[in-house]
């Protein structure tokens, strides 16, 4: 047990918590008054008798472990019996949910519920009443079974998201307590979890995210962006790619406010972590450039866990690893420290077993008086922090109205007015180009205009063509740039990108690497779109078009395997106008993530195309018919649109009245009215040839019962690439002979 | 440079290279007879007078530096020289094909030639003639990009997959020289790489499979298994999560005849390392469990390198990182060590200068005689190795026939006789049960009968029922058992999978996560498709029928993103004959990878659904209709198989005539004669229904323009599954419902 007996009058929150003082515990109904936005520098109230007091452990560096320490002060009994006392009450509040449910996790919260008290409770500041206000410190729970940890945080802490009918509905449907944490669900999840590693990812890219906003915004006499980011994770976690990847990056970074606990559990699903991951995890994350703390009492250490927190407070150079070794389930008598507390409820007896054990009396989801007294505080305590930083951003607008005006934008989401006036455009006279040619120009564009917009490749960025060059590279010392160095880690970066987005609303990052690489980030792209993370996905090298590299580098299935994916708009344009309006949409779309697949080769500036038509997803390119009622409608995507326009060129001069439709995107086409669906492809015309370098998987529900789709079913080749296009038949003749074939 | 002046006896060839004595370099055409299998028991050549002597230097593994050292041998000058030669020789084969392709990546082939060299020439052990020989050393080149590094040590070696043409038609269509390795291309490379990581992952498993066959098979007085494998891979691999995972699990396991060479140039794509890779390799390693050794002169430190070597194979517990500093483009005088040199040919005046600085005469592709003698051994030299084991095998089969068999079986692929009546059979009166659960019957009774069938979860053993009941796990300490625990580390699972399934025709190896976790192992699954790799992925949690765990363990578009990808059989059976139908054909099918998606849920055994059924991936379950006409077709897969069965018992107590059609496996379907499809879903009955509790993306094929497909186009949620299944429509009503509106 932390607790010590020599009293002092020394705040043991100011210790561990922001500038403000924290409200005493046993205030319920705080008289405080809160102005509003622009209001008073300091908050009216003041600190009462919190009390704390300092003890006798010591940090020892030596052995990367930390014990209850004399820089460290300590809870006085009292309040030492009351912080075991919410402790127990969230190991309950999970065990409560989880058995209700007769579904979930209760083994995490269980043996990390310390870890959680102390965040949320003592070193945290945040805003229940606004979870999105933008100084608050974030928390991932990269370990997202665990999630009634998280749920019953929220509740102590006084988010509306999160009330005990909430607790009651665990993993219900339509419920604000999903079985994993998700952002868009609940308010007061930053992000969302489950999936193992990308939450530590995420947490990069929240730290990076800070770092940057604070590198570029903050003044000698002003820090108007200064938050830490938390994360728990576990073993699970740690196995992942994912997170070495992204761990690696955050040491290169020197990402100094990221600070994550390692649930050191030893359990994981299939048994002891002896069976499959007995690598030297510490020795690791020094490796990688890590200030590394272990503390050895995870259940009980209360003084360990502060002072670690305090520790890597001081390390600003380096990201901290946090090792905690807890029990998982800690409090059961018969399941603790075993698989079977993982990922099942306990089952009444033993539920009973372990309310006798931790000798806790009350009815399921039960809130002691005292512990909600304890909790209530942090409803005004973060009114005030949000008061203060919003005097703080009023005299920072009129001593820096130019920043200000920029963090604005990143804080609330608002575009600058006019922005979309930046975009290229292109006439059919405008010299050919690759579209990552073209992607270039409008990135460079739009970083110009859009105070959010950043982001970079997997060490592919002399190919993607996606340097920014009004900005050198974000690093360690030069935070305040712009252009991400990822290294060859497309899983890390997507996650990375997420993080960044949803950090805050005006940040619109990007990611590059070739398409047939979304293979290895495809997890990351997938919570884009189910978190409603609006990341830029820059696809470059999109079929064999890129020619020699081969097969194992020709995306063939990757069109259709998007196309299949909620919420995400998969792009293929042809051409500057195209590539123009795929960006455009992908900006404004700041809840659905948009992938851009560009070709390695030239294309010419095709008559007809427009961003506007981009837009809708699909629209007609070119047409010789009259009255909706052309003989065959050629319909092409990317560098086959081209081939369609020639097709079309030819089958024209044979008298055919034929309509040239750019697929740019095929979810936008699906948001369109049904009567310009119409328009675009009469029912009644069922002549139609479809021409994709791509698998034709989907095309069906294109080019009908009666048409044809020309694609590729197989793998690609490597060879230069208009060898491949001919052996494989992409080709104008090709269209030519199907056309005449369905129509 | 790594020569030496004082001579001895000591043939360097018996320090590096396996126990048959290498022939002199200076003998061009040895007059030796080659006995055939089961021939003589030792060769009947000896040693000529190759020279070699000790030298003055000295391992200083404190620094785990490797400097030419006293136990070490090198060669005299005349071979030192000759050496050189050679090293140069695969560089300019590099240097002109790419020059002549004018396309590809000279830079790592530049740098690399002395490893590559020693390695081909020096060390491995391998029949150049037939390149599939069992026990035959293996290497893998997991910098793919640098092929033509391994195409001229091939075509140096003697193998008839890369002759002076094939060098000259790099990158060039139909040419057995492809832009990156391909194993099914060209014979000697074995296993695809180029995207980053997989390399180096499935070298793990080429070890793993190695050390498990020693283990099973190697008697007291027969070592029949014995070989290593040797990789190379550059800071790319290293930076990918997949590396990290699989070389996490290689330490785990402690295989200690994996020696991996790290080529530490400083330069990727984007610059030099220092903008995003600035860990401590090493330290990492070390932290995984490898041992570490640096050799600092990877250019011209010939006898570092072998030093290392020799001290890796010392190192029998562990796997061993050679991290071998080199430049980029050595040699060429003003593109070495820079990005200019990775991926681009030098240019008509580098390659000039090139020629000038290393003092290379030769017009481009010249082999010089001496080179080329030197290098003929090899072709004797591997028969006899070859020779040699087939003797000592023949010997083992007599002695150990029941080993000798199962062995047999593995490096043969022929399966045994009979081994498909090991596969269980249903009755509808068989207990209802999860497909997970039929899959763990088939698993095991397939594991009983199949000598190379094993494999494992990604940690969820006990959720995806992967375990073997009959074997225990393999670890380091018992490498004969087949129960492989991958941790949670999935792209390395697969990829490790990969390794083994080419390590030997006979290997089966299957791997285990939740379905939606192919996210995670595309990369990996997607060079399984390529490269031919049978691997059969178990992949459970199939659908929003997993319930509460909600939308970031659903699935949604994963079967859809799977029927897209070119040769991989996407199985979604509906109960127990159509599990054990789905494995009967994924082990048949050993060229290509198989997945099977299975359910959490409890489903009932079907009547009418069949092994045989099942294996022509579309057929009909049940039908009271007459001269292929019914009124309505009601397609459904896996668990919603059941539903459409159920719709039909209500239309046809309607009057109508229904069929039911199982679609278990798309691309199975594809394959059938016209005729067959024809008698299943006859092209003059349009009214169709399927139902799939997926992305309804693709199904338009299946129904044609006026039919209906029910599925799910977002993503999922939270709650019970019986619940979620209600409120997204996937019911037997819905499907009654819509079958009246089409028909």
């Amino acid at each position: 047990m932390a607790s010590s007996s020599s009293l002092t009058t020394l705040s043991q929150a100011a210790l561990f918590s922001p500038s403000l003082p924290r409200h005493a515990s046993t205030s319920s109904s705080p008289s405080l008054s809160f102005p509003t936005f622009s209001g008073l520098k300091s908050t009216t109230f003041t600190t009462t008798h919190r009390r704390a007091s300092p003890c006798s452990a010591t940090i020892s560096k030596q052995q990367t472990s930390v014990q209850a320490s004399a820089t460290v002060e300590t809870l006085d009994k009292t309040d030492a019996v009351l912080v075991e006392k919410s402790v127990n009450t969230i190991r309950f509040l999970a065990i409560d949910a989880v058995e209700k449910a007769n579904s979930g996790h209760p083994g995490l919260p269980m043996g990390c519920a310390p870890m959680g008290h102390i965040l949320y409770d003592e070193v945290m500041k945040y805003n229940p009443k606004n979870p999105y206000w933008f100084n608050r410190d974030r928390f991932v729970l990269s370990a997202g079974h665990g999630c009634m940890l998280q749920y019953a945080l929220l509740h102590l802490a006084g988010y509306d998201s999160v009330q005990e009918e909430d607790l009651k509905s665990f993993r219900q449907w339509g419920s604000k307590t999903p079985g994993h944490p998700e952002n868009f669900e609940t308010p007061g999840v930053e992000v969302t979890t489950g999936p193992l590693g990308q939450g530590i990812a995420n947490a990069v890219g929240l730290a990076l995210a800070e770092k940057h906003l604070a590198a570029r915004f903050n003044k000698p006499d002003t820090e108007i962006v200064d938050h830490y980011t938390y994360v728990i994770l576990g073993d699970g976690c740690q196995m992942e790619g994912i997170s070495q990847e992204a761990c690696s990056l955050a040491g290169h970074w020197g990402l100094g406010k990221l600070i994550a606990f390692y649930d050191d559990n030893h359990i994981s699903i299939d048994g002891d972590t002896e069976i499959a991951f007995t690598e030297d995890v510490g020795a690791r994350f020094e490796a990688l450039g890590w200030h590394v703390i272990w503390v050895k009492n995870g259940n009980t250490g209360y003084d360990e866990i502060r002072a670690a927190i305090k520790e890597a407070k001081s390390v600003k150079d380096k990201p901290t690893m946090i090792k905690v070794t807890t029990t998982i389930g800690f409090g059961s008598p018969n399941k603790a420290n075993s698989y079977s507390v993982h990922g099942s409820a306990l089952g009444a007896k033993e539920v009973e077993a372990t309310r006798n054990n931790l000798g806790w009396p009350y009815e399921p989801f039960h809130l002691p008086e005292d512990v909600k007294s304890h909790w209530s505080r942090h409803a005004a305590e973060g009114a005030a922090f949000e008061t203060e930083w919003n005097a703080k951003f009023a005299e920072y607008e009129k001593k820096y109205p130019v920043e200000a005006a920029e963090l604005k934008s990143i804080f609330t989401g608002e575009l600058p007015a006019g922005w979309e006036k930046a975009l290229p455009t292109y006439t059919p006279e405008s010299a050919a180009d690759a579209t990552r040619n073209l992607s270039q120009q409008n990135l460079n564009a739009l970083a110009k205009v859009l105070p959010g917009f950043l982001g970079g490749s997997a060490d592919l960025a002399s190919s993607n063509m996606t340097l920014l060059k009004m900005f050198g590279d974000f690093q360690k010392n030069t935070p305040e740039e712009r252009n991400l160095r990822f290294g060859v880690r497309e899983h890390g970066m997507g996650a990375i990108c997420n993080g960044i987005a949803l950090h805050s609303p005006g940040f619109i990052p990007y990611c590059a690497t070739f398409f047939v690489f979304t293979d290895y980030m495809r997890g990351a792209m997938r919570i884009s779109a189910l978190s409603e993370a609006g990341v830029i996905y820059v696809m470059t090298h999109d079929s064999i078009g890129l020619g020699e590299d081969g097969p194992t580098h020709q995306p063939i299935e990757h069109l259709a395997s998007f196309r299949a994916m909620p919420n995400i708009l998969m792009f293929r344009p042809a051409d500057g106008n195209e590539t123009a309006g795929a960006y455009k949409v992908a900006v404004l779309r700041r809840k659905t993530p948009s992938i851009l697949a560009l070709s390695r080769q030239k294309l010419p500036q095709l008559a007809g195309t427009s961003i506007e038509g981009t837009a809708k997803g699909g629209y007609i390119v070119s047409d010789n018919s009259s009255g909706n009622k052309p003989d065959v409608i050629l319909i092409g995507t990317g560098s086959e649109l081209e081939i369609a326009v020639k097709a079309a060129d030819e089958l024209r001069k044979e008298g055919k009245a034929v309509r040239v439709v750019s697929f740019v995107c095929w979810e936008l086409f699906d948001e369109q009215p049904a009567d310009y669906k119409e328009s675009v492809l009469p029912e009644s015309v069922t002549a139609r040839v479809s021409i994709e370098a791509a698998s034709t998987f989907g095309w069906q529900k294109i080019v009908g019962d009666k048409g044809k789709a020309i694609g590729i079913d197989g793998f690609g080749a490597s060879a230069p690439a208009g060898k491949i296009y001919k052996e494989f038949g992409i080709t104008a003749e090709a269209v030519v002979a199907a056309a005449k074939e369905v129509s």
